[in-house]
């Protein structure tokens, strides 16, 4: 089926500048990767966010596999995980050596709160994945409170939300480890795949090089002939005497180029976003059957526009949007403990009613920033009549 | 300090076509990942290659590890690999349970030889990883007659030799995998990093799209609407009922659709590079000293050109090369079992004479193909210059 406005697997597209800067590094960057261009993304992505340090990678997915790698569970060792969100925010750790214990949600926010992650730590919980789903940033400040009074390692999953702020201050920089994707979907795309981690602890910066490059570093003294005894060295690095082995989790030059050109717009773009989420949520706000989580400040960056229909009539709503509108709304986050992967792993139980309601309810309307204005009208004026033609 | 003719860290530049097929996919592709340009490209690898299966990847280490996972070890497993190449080759290997058996290389090929590889062949022998290196294709009809007389896996690391053929067979498509590499020093680059895994297992086949994109699969069954019980699910990969977890090892739409394109040129930049590397070897046909591995058909792509130094004076040479002439030769591969990596991991044992004589005395001259053809034959006289000042 063909829709008229369909749930795009592309989020934005580049404007005439970011293409040149991708050409200029296509047809010039020496080396093609780990170059010039990786030091400039990952410098100014530090600049942009604040963080300490940060490593540009090839995907988000690989920035929570090293989380979880950092983590260094021990059998037994448990980690807290929402169960709303993308199976990548999870499954590391699993693969990893962690047992999850499933967070429920706040059914407004959508997010973990303080008080949902209280209730999963036990003696054995060693680190907290806090993921700002849909692009609103969980309650850090409060979160981080918590995680200090039971020594937690805190990963915060920032892939949706790039750019979003609490009183200032960037999600992801509250954490240890801040991850963020520029994957298709997402508000900034290096050319569909590509992510960053950002680091606090200096002893753990100075190893992901290596974790991400194949264990490559260098000699650790000075060599008289740069070929000998060769040109570089290969070792396992190692966090508190504990070795840990290295992956191929480059980003290409390219994608590194257009990153930093595109740290130029994201908080125009996300600006942009968030005017077009307060349009369509204002222009339901005479169908409360739809609750939508309104935030008119820059804690939430909107990368995706969701709400619960409190009627019981979402199945109904989504066929009429597709069937009889054309637009092609879509249904996230399985609960992840519904998943045949995590049934298998043992880890399908969970007490998360927020996460099973919301889910069950939840609707999520096209919001791709290269979706024309015309588009979005048609848009709003559909739902509304397929709303009205239910009351 | 800057070098005339540098050792490039990028092999090739692009066309004008290539530029806009890339151009195209950056303005249009939606999605911009695990779209149509990765089917076009792993069909295109697939006539090119004729591989029963591939699979585009995020790189060539991508490839190795899911090989090494796909050969599930047991505690005592071993696998055969030379310790003659780059640490991606054999580092996923030890990461995945398995215990190496470091084998020698012909000093005159560079490569593995069936007698090298039988004579590591214990009971516990699981797999061989043979490795084109340089681009020159091992004796594989012979390698596979040892391999089936033992039971082996065989795992064909060709990411230095794409396009190089044994009477008329691809090199990567004897084996039961084949991985390329299309990094930034290779042949073919897409953009820097990629990758490419060839399978000959149906059964395997069909589980790679979940390995390298988190589990994702579809229903097991036909659902009346699109999004119940949900969009898409996630599963845990199976092969022969022992559950491997997935990954995500996803290369984007630009790359794929330019890796497309590039299989149009291969074999003539491979057949360039020939070209070149006996042009190259014939003007020092007076200076037995270098002894290089002429082959003047397509078993061998001359990914690098290199030579043995018999006379002992490699050192000098490439200190000569440097800082005389402003020629940038580097020294490959450091034997594997000689980096703390592999020492620390308990492998920093081996008998490979050939192997330690052949880095001892190897020079691997500048050969990138966007050489010009002026710089080309500035290294040639400067390199016999070196030479006869030297007799």
């Amino acid at each position: 089926m063909a829709y008229k406005i369909p749930f795009s697997g592309r989020a934005h597209t580049y404007t005439g500048e970011e293409i040149d800067v991708a050409l200029q590094a296509m047809q010039h960057a020496i080396p093609f990767t780990q170059g010039a261009y990786q030091d400039e993304f990952q410098e100014r992505f530090c600049e942009y966010s604040r963080a300490a340090h940060a490593f540009a990678l090839c995907n988000a997915t690989a920035a929570l596999e090293l989380s979880a790698q950092l983590c260094r569970f021990k059998p037994g060792d448990e980690v807290i995980i929402p169960a709303h969100t993308f199976t990548a925010s999870a499954y590391p750790f699993l693969k990893k050596g962690g047992r999850i214990n499933w967070a429920d949600i706040d059914l407004h926010t959508r997010v973990v709160t303080p008080e949902t992650i209280r209730k999963c730590i036990t003696d054995r919980t060693k680190a907290v994945v806090v993921v700002h789903l849909y692009g609103y940033a969980a309650d850090m400040p409060a979160i981080m409170e918590v995680a200090r009074d039971h020594g937690l390692i805190v990963i915060e999953d920032t892939a949706q939300a790039l750019g979003s702020r609490i009183e200032g201050k960037l999600a992801g920089t509250f954490g240890d480890y801040g991850v963020y994707s520029f994957h298709s979907h997402k508000n900034i795309t290096t050319l569909g795949e590509g992510g960053m981690l950002t680091v606090r602890d200096p002893d753990v910066a100075s190893i992901i090089p290596m974790l991400r490059h194949n264990g490559h570093c260098a000699f650790d003294y000075e060599r008289e002939r740069y070929w000998i005894p060769a040109m570089g060295s290969v070792d396992l690095p190692e966090l508190h005497g504990e070795p840990l082995w290295p992956s191929n989790y480059c980003l290409g030059e390219v994608e590194c180029a257009l990153g930093s050109k595109l740290l130029e717009r994201i908080d125009r773009m996300n600006q942009e976003k968030r005017e077009r989420a307060l349009r369509f949520i204002d222009a339901m706000g005479d169908f409360p059957e739809l609750e939508f989580h309104r935030v008119d400040d820059d804690r939430h960056n909107y990368h995706l526009l969701v709400a619960r229909v409190t009627n019981g009539k979402r199945d109904t709503i989504m066929q009429m949007l597709a069937e009889d509108e054309g637009v092609q709304c879509v249904v996230q986050y399985y609960p992840l403990y519904r998943y045949d992967l995590y049934r298998k792993a043992g880890q399908g139980e969970a007490e998360c009613p927020n996460t099973d309601d919301f889910f069950d309810n939840m609707i999520s309307f096209p919001f791709h920033h290269m979706m024309s204005d015309e588009d979005f009208e048609t848009m709003i004026a559909a739902t509304r009549r397929v709303l009205v033609s239910l009351h």
